[in-house]
């Protein structure tokens, strides 16, 4: 089974209390407090292995990261330990994955509006792809790289025409998107870069076709698409681009009920696909980038919550509280995304009850599970949320003016601090008072 | 007119750019960058001086602003001097109104999920009312007032029965709701507390129908039930509780179609409702909180952008992509709001285009604006967003790892920084890399 296949990080046992890679969750919870943010570091390098094992007969694979699951420093210095490149989109990304000790050369800088202060940090830190969104940022990019009399090699995004929701897809002729360009304006960007911006130097083409993705035939369908693409460009111009970048978008186990393809069978179609459209469109098997996210971090990452207050609704439903919510979990109330969860402290042998899992915060839309059954929730018990990985902590507010919560790493019974607790000084240290209002 | 009322801050201007406070937009926006939150001063305390206005005809009130709207020192600086209490959420929220000097028996502490920590943040900073949640709260609190050797002051948080959604509401005979006591759950909490919580002093009732309601009667609605319970409890304990938190939620204006009433108008309303449901129960008027936060703080806020790429998808829409969005502002993509917007250096007197404005956040659903029509936008322009006071610094995030914006404060042609711009080396203050890793 592929990690991104399990519901929980792969060194999870339930002892009398939960433990991930040898730590009592329990004891996690006392000494760092909650809501606590956990990374099981064998989970995101068992997965990264298995990325690079499943992809080891692909002629030139690059493995790069999507930044934007989870973009932490400790949790950088692991992912490029383990021979990953980082896919990143604001200057902020390519900050820490550089401070992280990434090879920015194995950096891409992706986005649909990147500033001119983020694309001169890029330059200067030697990221290694520019994906070109737009025509507006073909021009911007030249004229920097003119300035700083180098040149950089990009990769034209593109909108393939294809786009996935979870277990299904959509193929529309024309692709309403914010991102890339039509492929009817491939053309004028070519020719606008070979006649006016000599210092872009095209490298292939970019796309990403959609996330949480259990479906592999439809990176087939994008391969398909970019190959012809490439074929098409490379032979009307007489040039010889040999990169792809499919992106990322492979599921992860949220609930029992997602079955997300390993990532072995994932990488079997995309090679396959590779193949075959290179054969169809008579071209060599291009040098390809893959941009896993949540694959990687998703199942790595639990949260810790206390559970507090409880109201059982008279003929309703019962609440259970917990010290955290949509500010260190936004996904429930912006995508109406469901989780998974145990109490670390308690095994399932005791009474058993239905309860809904509030969040702290005020508003009455702060519901981190509609519906679960768990022994019986009391004050004082220990909630594991799992699947927390993605896009929990790189989407945390401070909504309430809740402090973000910490975040550990845990491995052979050992847990390190990887982000401290944001403290009350924290919430208003970039704030001040004018004098005149004093 | 009131504030709320109009759809751009009251001091808004438009020479030949775009002005607030006296200040140029786009001198602003050169001066301290984009994104920026803009806040007019005179805006905020104009709506504060038409709170006390309308009420002032009525023997006791205390106006206590919501706090979660928007949550910093300077502006509650400025609220607590036009002489406003506040309702807090959390201990963050609670360190900065008293870092901010307001005076602490004038903040109320509410929340379904306070923790032990707040409550003796809250105790020892002498907050002036808890509203009490549940009974899992009520036991908590006294054990730890009784600890301090202190009594507090509670108000029984209530589910009324009445949920209000924007232009309508929705009348419940059972509400289920996360927040409060059913109103059949009252006479067991006020035993449990006559009997076992020696520390905690009750003062009346609390409930919140809702947020941005238009229309006032379901105020009326409320306050109809409160006073009758309120009355009956009164009646059976021979108590004489005399205080009615009535919560918060007039809506404010985002686009043209919203028609909220004026303070004055809902003033009106339930100062009737108070009478009428006082004589109809045969009690006296109660002591009122209520608690405005949006629109207190909304119309006073906008956010400048900077606009960058385009994007004009064949056959289909135009895209216009700003350097923020829904880090920022995530109130679109959480709750399709709809906003309003000007470019700050162009009139309407050139050629309109209609376009899409995108945020620059690597996720489709980032659109900030789905349709409006806009002088031709350029790369370049200044857009300013209205009405992005309320619930746009205080839910802000680093998703894409990027910075959030500063804030600054303009009235009579000066402008303040109130928020300091993060930097890329705020992003990884708190974050390390354990020494095994290295």
């Amino acid at each position: 089974m592929s990690v991104n296949q399990s519901l929980k990080p792969i060194t999870t046992k339930r002892e009398n209390n939960l433990t991930i890679g040898g730590c009592d969750l329990v004891e996690l919870a006392k000494t760092y407090g909650t809501p606590l943010y956990v990374i099981d570091e064998v989970s995101l390098r068992e997965i990264c292995k298995e990325y690079k094992s499943a992809f080891k007969d692909y002629k030139n694979i690059n493995m790069m990261y999507a930044s934007k699951a989870l973009c932490s420093l400790a949790t950088s210095k692991i992912i490029a330990d383990e021979g990953f490149g980082f896919d990143t989109v604001s200057a902020g990304e390519i900050y820490t994955v550089h401070k992280a000790g990434a090879n920015m050369s194995k950096v891409l800088f992706n986005g649909n509006n990147k500033t001119s202060r983020e694309i001169e940090l890029a330059i200067d830190l030697g990221v290694g792809r520019f994906s070109v969104d737009n025509f507006y940022e073909a021009e911007l990019l030249n004229q920097i790289a003119g300035k700083k009399n180098t040149t950089v090699s990009i990769l034209l995004r593109v909108a393939p025409g294809i786009e996935c929701h979870t277990h299904e897809y959509i193929q529309t002729g024309q692709i309403d998107s914010k991102f890339g360009f039509d492929l009817t304006q491939t053309d004028e960007i070519l020719n606008k870069i070979q006649s006016d911006y000599s210092n872009l130097k095209v490298k292939g083409l970019h796309a990403h076709i959609g996330s949480q993705i259990f479906e592999p035939k439809s990176f087939e369908d994008e391969i398909d698409i970019l190959i012809k693409e490439l074929a098409r460009i490379n032979s009307k111009y007489k040039l010889n681009l040999n990169e792809l970048n499919i992106g990322g978008g492979l599921g992860v186990t949220y609930t029992n009920d997602d079955n997300p393809p390993s990532v072995e069978v994932f990488a079997a179609s995309i090679k396959q696909a590779l193949k075959i459209s290179a054969e169809k469109y008579s071209i060599e098997e291009p040098v390809i980038y893959i941009e896993p996210g949540r694959s990687i971090i998703s199942t790595a990452g639990v949260t810790l919550y206390s559970i507090g207050s409880s109201k059982q609704v008279p003929n309703g439903r019962k609440y259970i509280a917990i010290d955290g919510g949509m500010a260190d979990n936004p996904r429930p109330a912006m995508y109406q995304a469901v989780y998974s969860a145990e109490i670390a402290n308690k095994k399932d042998n005791c009474a058993l009850e239905t309860v809904t899992i509030a969040g702290r915060f005020c508003e009455s839309g702060d519901i981190l599970i509609e519906k679960i059954i768990l022994p019986k929730p009391e004050a004082g018990d220990i909630l594991c949320v799992y699947n927390t990985g993605a896009y929990n902590y790189s989407m945390a507010s401070n909504y309430n003016r809740v402090e973000k919560p910490a975040m550990v790493l845990v491995n052979n019974s050992q847990s390190d601090m990887i982000v401290n607790r944001e403290s009350l000084e924290d919430l208003v240290l970039r704030e001040c008072i004018p004098d005149r209002l004093k």
